[in-house]
């Protein structure tokens, strides 16, 4: 045994197996050209010193890690955990480890975790929207380390997106409120700035207010990180403007819960004095009272097919083939017919 | 430069920079012994090449990858979001990087993924709770990689473990819902078999009961998954049987949500109908209308508090130091007094 600080080397296995590094090699990366009985010395000898391969010899043997990186904006909220969990299930399947690291949207932060997972020998990255600098792009090209867009889908991007269309999807939403009989709205936006995301839902917005002949400049829209705390403060900031909306609409469910909680404290009746609605359908829609109108995003799906298409593109069977996802919309309580 | 598919090495970076190999790495794991103009010269052909060190090289010379793995159980419902984040953003002061996996509970992925991070180069690992096979914990032993256990505070653990006592956490709970009249509980559980946390909450109720000369084996127990739609299943089964419970105390709040929904659909007024509680404090327990009855842990705190002291073992200065943390309750509307 060695002693409980020297990492076991490759030598120290076939050391301790009586066969050579070379067969050690084999039975690791191709056991079927190894016999039975040197397959067996050898993994008894790797449990024993607690051997990993590690990333230099087993990337060069194999060109795989078979662990593959997901960079998400924030682990916080549950936005991104129902997608991300269907995705790690399907790599899982396909036997490759989800690494994950977020970046609490700070795209500096982004930039050096997409270089801590490639050296950390990761396989594949998926990265969440398709704004960010030239240089990353540039970046991954370079290293060719194969990459997936999700959370959005562009057909011009660079590198292959599965998604759906936020713009479209918040437009549809747009429509259905106007068609009843809104014609006040303020927004709360998560913060625009880096996030394609939040710029395209509230683009949406704006075209479906122009399709009407409603002036978005008069809409008042107040930024906000994804925190229910803030989207209650941009609420009351908003319904104390001298522009009084029917309806606020919100970048996403987790602001519009938020602001359901604030028009509660400050005595507003959801629907009967202001209309809310969110983004995502993710399970907060349900539990609160009324419940959320909203959009509903394929989340699980997406997560899926963003692991089945990044796996063929590691194991290069495809180039990276893009997908556009529909969303629906949720009538619920939150939103009413105005009078 | 080089084609897009080659991963550029040290060589040719040291190439591109007209300098040795030697300097190159002096330049990049000490650079304060190299002159200004070398360095100059090193990093503008390591943005060129888009170079990173890799994991072989960089830990040979630095003997650190800064990177730290967290194994979670799962990244669905919030439960560990929290916490997590502040371990994250403490980590991130301290210059490390975070990659996060997720087991689905499932000790085997758990076990696989403690290997893949050691293998990924990991400096240190977070792990939750202290319930696993012995194996793994030898493992960890002979490869010499920096552990902690945080969600869970054990004095006899193998490993340190920063968190609180889940048992005296729901006891002290058990003993108000006592204390208020109720005799009669259910309880919703977690999954118990490898869960420790769940294991423990469970009996520190059973002790209440004890306690006060009431038999816990007539308390009808439901074991779930940690799933609003399974908690709410479980609330019905309890309700259903003969013996009908006052009070339904949960093992956590997404539990304790789930069914809060069911009770509601099933037409019980909560508290008037049925009292119910549950466990973690997350955002969820104050967006239920009536606010949820629960234990607050200080989720932030535990995790800050572990990525200091991790940070301490990777870099020596610590060989871990275990800290137990305060739980406390928070009472609202959920829980009312028996009459």
């Amino acid at each position: 045994m060695p002693s409980t600080h020297i990492i076991p080397t490759l030598d120290d296995v076939a050391k301790a197996a009586g066969v050579s590094t070379a067969t050690v090699s084999r039975c690791l990366n191709t056991s079927e050209k190894v016999s039975e009985r040197s397959r067996l010395k050898v993994m008894k000898a790797v449990e024993m010193l607690g051997y990993t391969p590690n990333f230099g010899a087993r990337a060069m043997a194999a060109k795989r890690t078979f662990t593959i990186g997901a960079i998400i904006p924030t682990m916080e909220n549950a936005i991104f955990a129902r997608g991300l969990q269907a995705f790690q299930e399907t790599l899982y399947a396909n036997g490759y480890t989800l690494l994950v690291s977020s970046t609490a949207y700070r795209p500096d932060v982004e930039a050096e975790q997409i270089k801590a997972l490639i050296a950390r020998g990761a396989d594949g990255l998926l990265l969440i929207g398709y704004e960010r600098d030239h240089s990353i792009y540039k970046y991954l090209e370079r290293r060719g380390v194969p990459t997936l867009i999700a959370w959005a889908f562009a057909q011009d991007s660079a590198l292959p997106t599965i998604g759906f269309d936020n713009r479209a999807s918040m437009r549809a939403l747009c429509d259905k409120v106007l068609d009843m009989g809104h014609k006040k709205i303020g927004f709360i936006s998560g913060i625009i700035a880096g996030n394609d995301r939040a710029s395209e839902r509230l683009q949406g917005v704006k075209e479906g207010m122009r399709a009407r002949g409603l002036d978005p400049n008069d809409m008042p829209v107040c930024e906000s990180t994804y925190e229910i705390e803030n989207g209650a403060n941009a609420f009351e900031t908003i319904m104390q403007g001298a522009y009084t909306p029917t309806v606020v609409m919100c970048g996403n469910d987790v602001l519009a819960v938020g602001a359901m909680q604030r028009a509660h404290e400050m005595g507003l009746k959801v629907p009967q004095d202001v209309s809310i609605t969110g983004f995502d359908d993710i399970e907060l829609a349900r539990i609160v009272s009324p419940q959320l109108t909203t959009v509903h995003v394929p989340h699980r799906e997406m997560g899926s097919r963003a692991a089945e298409e990044l796996t063929r593109m590691v194991e290069h069977v495809s180039t990276g083939v893009s997908c556009q996802l529909d969303s629906s919309l949720r009538l619920r309580g939150s939103l009413r017919v105005l009078d």
